[in-house]
């Protein structure tokens, strides 16, 4: 595997290998040494034409980890706005020996077409509405460690589907792994056309009782005053996860949140701080797995 | 020692303590090999809401002299400003694994709840205008080198106390070390207060032959604006250290100011370019007592 | 030498030693292992006045794979921004032990200021409309490995000269080095002042025949707005480099471009793509020019 542009590129074996690796680096993550000689004198640049502070720290966090030296290119005040194209960009990291670029950018395809100008690994950290994959990786990982296995779950998806890169690479993931997905939206919000296999439903009261994974998405305040979106309150009203709706989950079914959270919103602090809520977990196992896929695409010999 | 959140929780024997590794840094750093090994595989996190880039760099050289890894966290442009509370972005560097957060935040107390969330260590480096730690120890770390004790001295702060954070750690560091502290500035911006021992003045020319150790606050420009605030001319000529006022000191009294300074307003050229100031060794000092802070709470086994 | 402040300032003896030691690095920095322990211990910082992610990242990469510790300072948002003194900043720098400073600065002689107040090593990253001393030597690098050598080549440098300190810093490098140059552009765009032997020609085509390199210089867009300036559309016309400009150049000759390019403007994507443009090389090479400055500087026993 030489990219990580799209969870649609995963095959179940290498997906649960990137599991598997993910597995090992956090049991090396908490001993005593951290830190893994693996990728020293490696170069990862972090460029970011959106701003995503959790996301840049975990891949930063887990590069050093590896031993690699990490760059961080932030988009904002860069030669960027001075009217550098992406491909003058591409061909100043590739020059620069840049082993891994993660990029992040508001135009969906931007990490494909980077993948074209780099000799370097490309790993996509969000693109657009497209894809997200180390987040539907890290999911996947948190889900697995959590129930044990993912094949022949129900993992029910709740929130804006149609403008969500997590959730677009959330359903192709578990798709290739074998869950059941069910979308659950406002109309207006969720996608019929999706390249996979996944149900669709409007009542969240009458899917959580059936579910063992309720995988709750962001809202996008910037989104809200588009005219095809609910009112707060009516959103909160339908779709928010509060414990009333935890209460109709079965017992062993968990909560997960890409985070950040927008806490009364989608998804209350009785919820959120729940132990069935694994939105810490994520976060943790997000370094684990961006390890994984670091050591999985430069950790061979150059 | 977990934390390092308020000088009101060192004693005298911790404070020395402190400043005698620094002192020990001090040495190694002077070296031909500056680096010690002794944080290696631990992360130190610098999360900051407010600009400052003198300390996030003196935190960072002093982590990075440790061999820690050191992750920036600006809060501007980050998901903070998506909505993210204190809270969610604990829980993130809690999830990655931080080893110490080291954290600026324009709320007084923001560090202390912090440390409520995160199994860290916190390190307060200014929270609102309630305490900064490590600056008050540096002070005193500075005091000590050029005066060989800090016992029995005579220190007068002299500016807007009641809003400096520095001037209330060092009150407070100050007066567990035994030194005696006057207070000087406009009637309106003394504290008469503070939960310590302190003498308060309004006339800087009647207390200056008796002081030991100067130290001018910053003026923060945006306060000038307040209706309790002096004009400039008003405040300068009555608080700013101009060369007369240094020929009041005593010959052995010395200058601190802990930067950046308003050259012209609280203190002019003269004297901060004498061999009486100490504003550079500060700033130095200021490196050495951050590694000792860092030392004494993430050096020992996890 | 302690510091690089000026091309006027290398003899050839050393600007072929840095040459010289720069192919050493590339040659290093292609094989398994890209690190070398250097500059272990040693912290190199950049202070950038102004926007320049490329240069930024260039002297990161170069410091980093010395094992230099970095550490970034933007003045943007920075204490620069509350009044404190390129003096006080430096005091800083000074305290904190900075081995080396790299600076951009928006005034011409800002670096130099700055080593009167440093005992490290002052880089200059490009310091207003005057100097930037580390893009003419990778330039120079990136002529002799193309052509065997610099000396008796004909350079010919087309833009604004005037506001141009890649041209000013590439003028006295390439006689220094036994370049002849010609400088061509608008009459109101080019000095006559230079103190350096140099000709000057309006006439880019009838130029183009005698040329070994054709050095193409970026628009700065802000600049398009002053009076003295053309218009976008006339400048482009007259001294743009497009496919038929190239063909008139002779078979041999290159052509170079400082970056970041504005495409169609003084450069077409045909030619800024062609196999004679050296521009992803010059940022290669920029990264081993900027290693042996590192080098040299700070390479010895301290």
């Amino acid at each position: 595997m030489k990219h990580l542009l799209s969870t649609a590129d995963l095959d179940a074996a290498t997906a649960t290998e990137i599991l598997d690796i993910a597995t090992e680096m956090a049991s090396v993550s908490g001993r005593e040494i951290k830190k893994l000689p693996t990728l020293r004198g490696r170069t990862v640049v972090n460029l970011f034409y959106e701003d995503s502070t959790r996301t840049r720290i975990s891949f930063e966090a887990a590069a050093k980890r590896l031993s690699a030296d990490v760059i961080n290119f932030s988009a904002k005040g860069s030669s960027v706005e001075k009217g550098e194209s992406l491909k003058d960009t591409a061909w100043t990291l590739q020059a620069m020996g840049a082993d891994a670029v993660v990029i992040r950018h508001p135009a969906s395809g931007a990490p494909h077409r980077l993948a074209d100008w780099v000799t370097g690994s490309v790993l996509n950290a969000g693109d657009g509405t497209h894809e997200h994959p180390t987040q539907a990786l890290l999911d996947a990982y948190t889900i697995r460690s959590r129930m044990g296995r993912i094949d022949g779950l129900h993992v029910v998806i709740v929130g804006d589907v149609l403008h969500s890169r997590v959730a677009r690479s959330n359903v192709l993931l578990l798709n290739t792994l074998g869950a059941k997905v069910t979308l659950v939206g406002p109309p207006t919000l969720v996608p019929t056309d999706l390249n996979a296999s996944v149900q669709v439903a409007y009542d969240l009261d009458a899917v959580l009782p059936q579910a063992d994974v309720v995988m709750m998405l962001r809202v996008q305040k910037e989104r809200m005053t588009d005219s095809y979106f609910p009112s707060a309150r009516e959103y909160s009203r339908r779709y928010g996860l509060d414990g009333a709706r935890l209460r109709r989950m079965p017992a062993h079914a968990i909560v997960m949140h890409p985070g950040p959270m927008n806490r009364g919103m989608e998804i209350t602090p009785e919820v959120a701080d729940s132990p069935r809520s694994t939105i810490v977990e994520q976060v943790t196992n997000g370094v684990s797995v961006r390890m994984a896929c670091l050591y999985l695409l430069l950790g061979g010999a150059r």
